[in-house]
């Protein structure tokens, strides 16, 4: 480890996502290491391709601390891609300009099931030196985030091969080939955890599961096919290191209505904090789970195409929603201010400045109006 | 009118809209008329184009009847699109093969907005003359549905130009100048109200609002920019013609989470029946609205690429969890069973067979044994 966990210098989001005290809502922004950075833009160009960036430690440092730079968000969150496990599988990943993740070698098959298997860690060698060095390049300023895509998120493009609009061959084989499908999940739910275990001994002070398209799924498929294995991956986790918790978020995309189910403790995720996209209001959601776990999110990204002064009462509109921390029994609920989903390549660079601006600033005053 | 209201031969559709007894469970699916069909791929060559074979009512009376043909519907639906008021405001609405609708004169500054206006209905007689001809065709089989877009869901075209991943444009114009987008969404309401009541008066006896948009929006959002100007279009609705009720349907892709919104009755849509997606648990749903309203609903289209008899188990799910119409206090609940978007063009034709055997039979199972 290049830091001891004592020089952390800032661990508000830490303790935010295990509903700790914090002087301030801490905020990240998902995809905050991205194309509407001409800074990144130029690194991307220097590096060829997007796999050429995310492969090549010292590139992947380099645009991971790229937002910090500009402003005092309070996580870094590794560069890299939620399909660097399927890739490791040897499925093939490669993203073509203007396109989404593409993998050559599709999963549609029994014969292509039967092939499936945990990849060897050493082929995901680069994402933990990226890890590492980008420990080394904070020297403590935020708390590193490592992540991963979910088994049913990844699922959906090995046997997709590519992003969908219906995720008809992969909802083909859930209802058609259940069995296969239970093995691809079961697979990537060992792998998954793996993978982020290896994180976190590289130095990732907490971790995501990205389960971008659980919301594709209809009600019970969801608790069947992906919370069930989202559920197996955090079971697996080193929950510490370097003395301290390793906060776990899970994120399912369009998943606000099955908020209680994925908070539930003993069946849910098993998650210290439940991303939510913007649809779901924030406060209410607070109030169905009762600070059961901390809460992510959840402004809508398309809020920061908007004049800054739009997106500085949008910001403080989701702060109030959650409402302060400190509830009338003397607990805590947690909230970490993000986006309901990535940052757009769209977006204005400098409204971010607004953001920032608003969720540190409206949350300190509301901490001391209170 | 082409035929009196006691003709009606086949009502259970209209009865479970508003909650009265059946005897067995009624369905029909949203673009049950399309694609899929390969009697209806020959009639829209014939035509030459989407607008060709929907702007001409003998096609489209012959293209609305075609599932009908092969299967106990109990309701037809209107062959026509979402999207033909903007276009007969003048924005020239066009279909590119393999690519979704498209405007030539998209709305997206305030000079454009100034002229938009409520289009004379003259412009829509097509509508109008194909709603006459399909109940002279239908002869009483089962009700005629008419529908539109709502008026959140015209916006997002008529602003984006065409569909989109992240309504940038749609979203930027809500947030930075929603002076401009309420007065699209004012005028597209009137002009819905005043569509959906000359399609009653041309003889539709239901009629169904599509808010296929309303799920991108940010909880607030969607209060103040789609359900309100839902609401209003509900609102202007005639809701008696040939002696009986006129049911409406709402249905908001993405909106389970605001059902006990979208379903109150002096702040919510208004609607006799809310339609649901496939990530909404229908036994959950008719919970928590307590049989206010009747629910339409809400199998997975994808289930339909199963083979037959994992079409029928899980359309049965379907049916048991809504439950007995029928409750302990003696009052009813509606249920009309649905996909939970449009079938896909992609579905084998003949599975379609076992989802309707399935539902009826079942339906019909169950009624009798409790």
């Amino acid at each position: 480890m290049s830091e001891p966990a004592s020089a952390l210098r800032n661990d508000t989001f830490l303790r935010a996502c295990l509903r700790e005290s914090t002087d301030y809502t801490p905020l990240w922004l998902m995809r905050q290491a991205g194309r509407y950075l001409p800074e990144y833009r130029a690194t991307r160009a220097r590096a060829g391709s997007f796999m050429g960036l995310a492969t090549n430690p010292a590139f992947a440092t380099e645009v991971t601390l790229q937002p910090l730079e500009r402003w005092p968000l309070d996580a870094a969150i590794l560069f890299s891609d939620i399909l660097t496990v399927p890739d490791a599988m040897g499925l093939g990943l490669s993203f073509e300009t203007g396109e989404g993740p593409r993998f050559a070698q599709p999963v549609r098959d029994e014969a292509a099931v039967a092939r499936l298997a945990v990849p060897d860690l050493e082929r995901l060698r680069y994402v933990f030196d990226a890890v590492r060095s980008i420990r080394t390049a904070l020297a403590g300023r935020v708390p590193l985030i490592g992540f991963s895509g979910s088994p049913w998120t990844l699922a959906c493009y090995m046997v997709e091969g590519a992003g969908s609009d219906d995720y008809r061959l992969v909802k083909s084989m859930l209802y058609a080939r259940p069995d296969l499908m239970h093995r691809i999940l079961d697979i990537n739910a060992q792998a998954v955890a793996a993978y982020l275990n290896a994180q976190i001994d590289a130095g990732a002070q907490a971790v995501m599961v990205f389960d971008s398209w659980g919301g594709v799924l209809a009600d019970a498929a969801f608790r069947t096919f992906s919370l069930a294995y989202t559920r197996r991956v955090v079971q697996q986790l080193k929950r510490h290191a370097e003395g301290r918790r390793v906060p776990c978020i899970v994120f399912t995309k369009g998943g606000g209505g099955w908020l209680e189910q994925i908070a539930d403790a003993d069946t849910g995720a098993g998650a210290d904090v439940v991303g939510l996209d913007w649809t779901t209001d924030l406060g209410g959601a607070r109030r169905r789970i009762d600070d059961r776990v901390a809460l992510q999110g959840n402004l809508d990204p398309a809020v920061l195409f908007a004049p800054p002064e739009v997106v500085a009462a949008e910001a403080r509109a989701v702060v109030e929603s959650f409402g302060a921390p400190k509830r009338p029994d003397g607990r805590f609920g947690g909230h970490v201010f993000n986006l309901g989903h990535g940052i757009s390549q769209h977006t204005p660079a400098e409204h971010v400045a607004a953001l920032v601006e608003a969720v540190h600033g409206h949350s300190r005053h509301l901490r001391n109006a209170t």
